[in-house]
């Protein structure tokens, strides 16, 4: 590890996860140069503010002119897109990896605009997300101490695999390696499905004739349960679509979940209720212990 | 305020709830001796260790005798066994007071035990839950700044309504009013129902054959959502077989969100899907913006 050094990061989409990944590059001391290019002048100026670039590119080839280290962090669906207009200009040996939180759609994408390329590509996924979003979010500790996972396609050159464990070692995340098609089923159980469940409640209660009121009582287990209601609208609006096969499936699976507690309270069947909230607490009370964090 | 005082606090269930309203009486100032009552010699013992309670009283009678103030802070479905031990002892002019978070049967279940003492009685909701349960998780602050729901029956003594409003004023509380059916319509949205999506969620998870991956693979966004489903789960059954009637009106509201959500994954409807993500968000983010905590 002590020769990792980046000359230049160039990072697509300066948000939380692009924000944090250049943040905890500096840090670190590994990178020399760090530029932006983003789709909101105004934002990439707070990104100079808060020196997680140095500048803003001013388009695709100066900002990837003598790059050795490229993140793409822009919402899913935009991904095809940016790593078409990177295609062009890439450095040869220049190491790609991006911050996308489903793996499938994001290496079909890559495989549909890089071409000869696709070997510099590693495709990554930080687990590492906050209900803020935008760079005045990130820090350079979003990454510390957190799993990131790396989904590998048979093309990548095994130095360009290297460089970028090495970038994500070096922001203090510990790496695991999965198929992009296994990543998908997991991050559907245990991340898109609680999203989409606690977006879907707020906006039943938001609905209501009396919210105001409803909110006025509403405490602190709504508070953290709904935390993940406040993410990006977009950011998971595409995620949701990216993964909605499997994310369909499990929409479905919590259903028959919601059926069970449905027949349990119809027939007041109250052993059958604490037999579900024991084994849920007891199994999430053992993963807490397991947990880092 | 300034004449608020207590000789004798009784507690009936020295858990979070109760032990936490005996410690901020006590730092107050404002009560001079507290007992306690329980169906565990080691949980009393550990109260008196905390300082919760002064002593455990080994039978009802001894713990009224002198008792001006009372709290019945057990699993809403034993209330009504409780009540009918505190009837025959209960002091004239002694408050009564519960910290239950479900009003009609505890309303109903004091109008079965408590006959001509039914007017001593001052029902109240104090919103300020935890997932840990227990006297050790108790604190003197768990109530200050909080909202606590009096649902008050119309056989209450005015003298006695003033003792309990002052008595959980003195914990730091502010005091709302509302009918016991108001106020069980309400908790059943906002909070009632997360806790059962939460537990319903651990659960699920935990079924699986691959449930210890998955785990592994939760990150902040997961603890948050489920913090809920490590609270008591006899509590919760409780709670769930007491509101049925409405709980399962906000499963049944709820589970056609999830059909909503489910159309639009199907016909890949980012615009619908994004809408309701936009609602959720700004609606949780003004709640924020005016709540207390």
């Amino acid at each position: 590890m002590s020769d990792v050094f980046f000359r230049k990061l160039a990072v697509f989409g300066v948000g939380l996860i692009g924000g944090s990944f250049a943040l905890a590059l500096k840090r670190a001391g590994v990178v020399q140069q760090v530029v932006g290019v983003g789709r909101s002048a105004a934002n990439l100026a707070r990104a100079v503010e808060l020196q997680a670039i140095d500048e803003a590119a001013v388009d695709s080839a100066s900002a990837l002119a003598g790059a050795d280290l490229v993140l793409v962090a822009v919402p899913v669906q935009q991904t095809r897109q940016v790593l078409q207009q990177i295609a062009g200009y890439l450095e040869p040996g220049a190491a790609v990896t991006d911050g996308g939180s489903t793996k499938r759609d994001v290496v079909a994408a890559a495989a549909a605009a890089l071409g000869a390329k696709l070997k510099q590509f590693v495709p990554a996924h930080p687990i590492a997300g906050a209900e803020l979003s935008g760079v005045q979010a990130a820090s350079a500790d979003l990454y510390r101490g957190r799993t990131v996972v790396i989904t590998p396609i048979p093309q990548a050159a095994p130095d360009i695999r290297a460089r970028v464990e090495q970038a994500w070692h070096a922001c203090g995340a510990r790496l695991v390696e999965m198929t992009p098609q296994h990543h998908d089923a997991v991050l559907a159980a245990v991340s898109h499905l609680p999203h989409a469940l606690a977006f879907a409640l707020v906006d039943m209660i938001a609905g209501r004739t009396d919210a105001a009121e409803l909110f006025s009582f509403a405490g602190a287990g709504f508070r953290d349960f709904t935390r993940i209601a406040s993410s990006s609208p977009e950011m998971w609006r595409d995620i949701c679509l990216a993964n909605r096969d499997l994310l369909l499936a499990e929409v479905s699976d919590y259903r028959a979940q919601l059926a069970r507690i449905e027949e349990y309270l119809q027939r007041a069947d109250g052993a059958a209720l604490e037999r579900m909230f024991e084994t849920a607490r007891a199994a999430r009370n053992a993963w807490l212990r397991t947990a880092k964090s």
